[in-house]
């Protein structure tokens, strides 16, 4: 949704409609949508996905209307790509914790296969390094993309006897569910353990106890980013090839202890 | 979404694809929208909302275009209008608890202004009275439609003393907050208090400890309803007018403490 408005955003002033079709991973289901879009002579496609791993470029039949893959990859070196840049949004996570004097951050994500995993945990291990530190394995565990991983990870880490003062996590449900846990098992957040999501989903960011401080794709910015790019491509009719990573924000809310006030100063 | 699939679904045999367009509030962006379909020569129209309320009917510019509203209703009786049962949601709930056993139920749900909050609180009375009783005002709280709110409610009726077994809530995010609350102040779910969501939002509801019974309200069976409406609209070149409501059904876990096979048995 906000990656829409942000495509939406950067169209309107230039009068331009959009048409979304449902995202499907069916390969029939698209060529049909591609079917429908073409005969319906539409000025150019933006295509997303629900993950950042390669896909097949899309199939236009010939056609050179202009394409953008927005939040989504593709095998062609050729294509147009925006993507967000999760190893930054790792970083930024890593160096925020750090900055606060956290030394022992445990890593709580989502399943390995997941490019977006691995450019996290990148990013957040290169913010360790920064200060000399690395990641320890045995804080550092992959599951599914859900609440209840959150709080069997927790429980883990609690039983292994590792200690730890901070949590990364892959995505604010995994994060909810570490909150849950730790105060369950008597572990103050943020005092004890302060905690970073990841998506900043005000659903499940601001019902968390406490409001999650996190990491925004801002997929609004990408989104306008995407469509910019497709209405360079619509009237100078060359394909702009190559990737941009857009940058994500921190977002400092109450699950790390920081009070908004001095963070909001030290941004200044 | 679950509306996407089902418009989807029905048009896809037809082969018909569906564009769609960001849902707005804005007429501006609203008439942007019509001139943008009517330009690139769509067959028809299908309108949804957020919310069930009665909104101005969509201004056409002349054009004979079959249009159907599915999940929205329009201030003009001529329009043809998929609606969910609210109210036949509210009496499930409320039936199914009378059902268990309980005899004393909370309401604690969105905003009073919501056509969704009556709808479903008539369906809550009638089942009550169709066993001699009724809703306490007592236990009928309004408020936002938050995790937040549904916590906060917990608290009031449980300092106010008045004695409840059971609680229906207006939305699954309310029921979590009350599953929290009741948890962490000691009362038991489902022994003490049995809970009904609305919704069937996976996300909300698989997440909740104990993962929620609640009304699912079939967006998918609407959405399919709507499409095929508006195909036959197409295919006869008349106006299908009136209002159709599309049943609820309820959706089984563990917040009432019913077994799923006891349950699965029953409904066979």
């Amino acid at each position: 949704m906000p990656l829409l408005e942000g495509i939406e955003d950067a169209l309107d002033p230039a009068r331009v409609a959009a048409f979304v079709c449902k995202p499907t991973d069916d390969p029939v289901h698209e060529s049909r949508h591609i079917e429908a879009l073409l005969s319906k002579r539409v000025d150019g496609i933006i295509v997303t996905s629900r993950r950042t791993d390669p896909r097949i470029p899309l199939d236009l039949r010939g056609s050179t209307i202009p394409v953008v893959y927005a939040y989504a990859r593709t095998t062609s070196v050729e294509a147009s790509c925006v993507l967000p840049d999760d190893e930054g949004g790792g970083f930024l996570a890593g160096q925020h914790l750090a900055a606060l004097g956290r030394a022992r951050i445990a890593h709580i994500t989502g399943p390995e296969r997941f490019a977006a995993v691995q450019d996290r945990r990148r990013g957040l291990c290169r913010a360790l390094q920064a200060c000399g530190r690395t990641l320890d394995p045995n804080l550092d565990l992959s599951g599914p993309w859900s609440e209840a991983w959150g709080r069997e990870a927790v429980g883990r880490v609690l039983a292994s006897g590792t200690p730890f003062d901070a949590v990364f996590c892959g995505s604010d449900q995994i994060a909810r569910g570490v909150a849950d846990a730790l105060r369950e098992s008597g572990v103050a957040v943020p005092r004890d353990v302060a905690l970073v999501g990841y998506d900043n989903w005000d659903i499940i960011a601001a019902a968390t106890r406490p409001q999650l401080t996190t990491i925004d794709p801002c997929l609004e910015d990408l989104g306008r980013t995407a469509a910019l790019r497709l209405l360079g491509m619509i009237e100078s009719a060359e394909q702009a090839a190559g990737t941009v990573h857009i940058p994500c924000r921190l977002i400092v809310r109450d699950s790390c202890g920081q009070d908004h006030h001095q963070a909001a100063e030290k941004a200044a």
